[in-house]
């Protein structure tokens, strides 16, 4: 596939998305201060970044409303209490799982909505619960996105035929999603070639979400930025599940369009994000993510490992095999 | 440039190389233990790493022996200590810094020496001095390379002029060396290209050498394999001046030859890494290593930053851009 841009050069249509709030939130089960909150969108507005994703938008009936912070739920007020009218350039984001958002109850028409885009993730094996999920959200004024989750563990046919599904429908955008963060930048390349190609062809735009179990996720997000891919997700100092996401300061120093500025990052990260590690949260690159990656499993056993404080990697990976 | 391998099949052609107590020596003054230095040893052999390097042949003229360990000057006898008559599939490698070693005073025949290979260190501008040293050692019976670091700052006229010295000596390998860590993949491949051209038109191998500010060294290293880059740098669990190097156990897990094993690494680093860190030995990507690199800046400056234990990035990198 052609080269879309070079070093020097930027593409109008690349687009930063901060997803510290939603992919971080499944770091401290969204307890997030308002202050955090608050400085975060207000760096990130600083920082040139495009959309900023606060949270999910999970079922008050399948989630226990006082097990989690209020992110995982993005209530019309709450946000409203951040971002007011939001009367910025930033667009505003929110996630909704397939089976977990009560999406004719909770998604209200877009004129009386803070939200700008919602972003369906789903994964391959419910693409037309997905579909439907968005043209709901499509036909109540939002942009959409489709987010297919773990598609390191996918058939390629299994992917055509998914692909074939989005091509017909309405929605604005398609992700790749490496949740495994099991993908080097030759596979990101493949897929993400399938995805631009359908998405070339019906006026839809192309993002990229990664992991860093590999210490990949930066290297993954710009060479799918290399070949085409518009949409980029990043996160403060990576916070994220696990070994987290993309850091949105490799991101920003990368990208040539004077509009990006890393410096409200830096300033954020001095004096929000530290403190959120010395107050115990953990996340980011180590052996046992490494570990999981390489294998194509799901980090649930790595988060446990790092939960339980655990440095018996020669172990880990044994039974890791074991579960193959 | 086309491909070399694909991510199923392996190359023979490919060689890994420890450089665990050389490169992570810069960060304690090369203060290893014997034990640490001969379960290194060990593991590498059982790990199936191809070359260890062992440290600098440095010159104990103009570096006082009281103020380093051991293996900045790497005496034969201290190799032998731990080696033997090295009777293994491992080879032993050290490096000898141009300008900084009394070559020859100090380095002795090879039929005489534990040593397999001098690797010559040097920046562009000394590369007819690199020749000489690495002649000298040719000469002597040893495998030769010469490694042109801080690469990253080289108008590509002055590579052409050193490749084209390089191409007409004996020298066997020669290595792209992002000493800064400011290289991106795309900016990789357009170098290691014109390496391999010239190594393949004088039969001569070409390596890497990556270090990790960008959070790329191992992509880096994955990328210039893929085009057909042979002999892959990597330390334990990163080990390496400021934001230290591609680490063996992501290369070890991605490499498909199935004499590569990553288990005595894992025990490697639970038995010996952890108490470097513990014992407060510090390397590793930060953001302050992202910035220097991002600049294509030398690394002093965030090592300092680290050592004073400084959070302050905002002024950091402030202060950064008033030196550009």
């Amino acid at each position: 596939m052609k080269q879309k841009g070079n070093l020097v050069s930027f593409r109008p249509d690349v687009k930063v998305v901060d997803v510290t709030i939603r992919d971080g939130g499944l770091v401290n089960d969204f307890r997030f201060s308002d202050e955090f909150i608050k400085a975060l969108y207000e760096s990130n507005i600083k920082a040139g970044v495009d959309y900023m994703e606060f949270g999910y938008k999970a079922s008050t009936e399948l989630f226990n409303e006082d097990e989690y912070g209020k992110w995982k739920f993005c209530k019309e007020d709450d946000i409203r209490k951040i971002v007011g009218d939001n009367d910025t350039g930033m667009k505003i984001a929110v996630m909704a799982d397939v089976g977990r958002t009560d999406y004719k109850k909770d998604i209200i028409d877009k004129a009386d909505s803070a939200i700008d885009i919602i972003r369906v993730a789903t994964y391959l094996n419910t693409i037309p619960a997905a579909v439907e999920m968005a043209e709901y959200c499509k036909a109540k004024g939002y942009e959409t996105s489709i987010n297919i989750m773990a598609i390191s563990n996918a058939k390629e046919s299994d992917i055509d035929d998914a692909l074939d599904v989005i091509s017909r429908s309405s929605v604005d955008m398609i992700y790749v999603v490496d949740s495994y963060g099991a993908l080097v930048p030759e596979q990101i390349r493949g897929i993400a070639e399938k995805y631009i190609e359908m998405a070339d062809a019906t006026s839809k735009t192309v993002g990229i979400h990664a992991h860093n179990n590999m210490q990949l996720a930066f290297a993954n997000t710009i060479e799918a930025l290399r070949i085409g891919v518009s949409m980029l997700d990043a996160s403060i100092y990576g916070m994220g599940r696990g070994a987290g996401n993309c850091c949105m300061e490799l991101l920003l120093r990368f990208l040539k369009n004077p509009k990006y500025n890393v410096l409200p990052t830096l300033d954020f990260i001095e004096k929000y994000i530290l403190s959120l590690i010395e107050n115990g949260d953990v996340w980011g690159y180590d052996i046992q993510y490494l570990l999981t990656g390489s294998l194509n499993q799901h980090p649930r056993t790595a988060i446990s490992f790092t939960k339980d404080k655990r440095k018996d990697y020669k172990k880990f990976f044994l039974d890791l095999l074991d579960k193959d």
